[in-house]
């Protein structure tokens, strides 16, 4: 997806929010924002939008000094989500379709994302998982499950912290080798999204292979990925893309990726023709997305 | 006021509206977004909004070639507005104290602005209009009447199309000589604000002397005027400013002025204390606003 001209606001939005996170000076603030608003000024608006959003966070970043400024955000994520784990393990393994319904609860929980300057409370998530059980996310979710238990391998493109919980619990559903499993994560603090020691923190690594894209993009934005991780993703043979971020940065290549997400923006909204707060199941083969 | 770092996220989205309504070419509209960027970069926050304000749509009228986007809209909220005439004026007169009851309508009427990025519906005057009345704006309305009673002149600082002919009927239920009022208007298109044909089209002209700041600020931002306009600002005994951009614009400066205007934006609303949609009626004496 190509950068929107209604994606400017959000930006100057977003180095606001998270400037105030790193920091309580003022004046690093307004560093910070017309930094950002120079770059907008020459943005190649052919890029997806986490491509703006790498530059966002790298300066407050670097204005700020303050290195991980969404750190106390994600540690209170994945504890919270890792409260949940067990009544939500109960939940799918007692429920009819076990597999469909973690892809429903990993669907909604990319609710949990401090990327478009929101902020997100306990009771977000919480009704978010209950409203889903309910409301299933649009798209074919049976053929969803049916590509991953049929899949040679499976590569998970991670999202955020305390989102990664809950694709613990759909990849334990799954039910297969721990050696068929790749799960990626960014390559560096990048908003509140998922690093390996989260990962490492809600048990990831006992189920899966996990590894670091080697981009600080909050979206897998391939041009930026260490060459390691590109070969990994050239050669896994069923790709499931967690969170909006990811779909923001892939949905223009040509690659077959099943995308699970929430549309959380006006922009994704419309782009995809759905209200904001849709969790949907797309599949991508080649070009096209099916819903 | 400053300009506030929550403005930059607005100012971003003022150009977006401004460019799509006065030209269908999208590329037009980013060159537009993007020399505001470049501008918005190094812009010294010191200077009240409407000085970015004034940038951003001369900006687009130059990138568009298109004199005056708001124009269809200004001709909308004038003859709307003319349409009430009648009604409110027959209100006014048969009102307890028809000068307190002209103001509210004036406060109220300041919601006829399109300068955030807003739309405004013929509903929403309405609205507001029959609102205030039931809940007067904050402030100490006698004290306004009172000292526009007994001034030796007033000038009245207008903003808004449509707006204007609210404004009418409070000189009008001021009942004073023609010679005593100044109605000074933009010195050129900028937002919906009114011009002299808008002045014009209200019958302004009969009730005041209506003159031109000179400048084309959404904001009467002095330095900014015409020489002309800043000896009738200084040599005016009672000075009445309509609005919100009129408010930011003067807020800071030492003069005495009376402010009458709708908080309509999260930054000035906060600046108040007030909730967004307050109606006020402000005493600034000095450097102090008395609410």
């Amino acid at each position: 997806m190509k950068t929107h001209l209604e994606c400017f606001q959000c930006f100057a939005n977003q180095v606001l929010v998270a400037s105030r996170l790193a920091s309580k000076d003022e004046k690093l603030h307004k560093l910070a924002i017309q930094k950002v608003m120079a770059k907008l000024a020459e943005l190649d608006t052919d890029l997806p939008p986490p491509a703006a959003g790498a530059f966002i966070y790298k300066t407050v970043r670097e204005i700020s000094g303050n290195f991980d400024p969404y750190a106390d955000i994600k540690r209170e994520s994945n504890e919270f989500a890792m409260s949940l784990y067990n009544d939500l393990k109960q939940q799918v393994e007692s429920s009819q379709n076990p597999l469909k319904t973690a892809v429903i609860l990993a669907a909604a929980g990319n609710i949990i994302d401090f990327g478009t300057g929101r902020t997100i409370h306990k009771k977000d998530t919480l009704d978010a998982l209950e409203d889903a059980l309910k409301n299933p996310p649009e798209g074919n979710i049976d053929r969803l499950c049916s590509a991953m238990k049929s899949a040679e391998n499976i590569l998970v493109l991670g999202d955020n912290a305390g989102e990664i919980v809950l694709d613990r619990l759909m990849i334990e559903a799954l039910g297969r080798d721990k050696a068929d499993i790749i799960y990626a994560v960014r390559g560096g603090p990048i908003i509140n999204d998922a690093l390996l020691e989260d990962a490492q923190y809600v048990g990831m690594e006992n189920i899966a292979r996990v590894v670091s894209n080697g981009s600080e993009s909050p979206g897998v934005f391939l041009d930026d990925c260490s060459g390691e991780f590109k070969k990994i993703f050239k050669n896994a043979d069923v790709i499931v893309s967690k969170g909006q971020g990811n779909f923001e940065a892939l949905s223009d290549t040509d690659h077959d990726i099943n995308f699970i997400l929430r549309a959380k923006c006006p922009v994704v909204s419309r782009y995809l023709n759905v209200p904001e707060g849709t969790n949907l199941v797309i599949e991508k083969k080649g070009m096209e997305l099916i819903m």
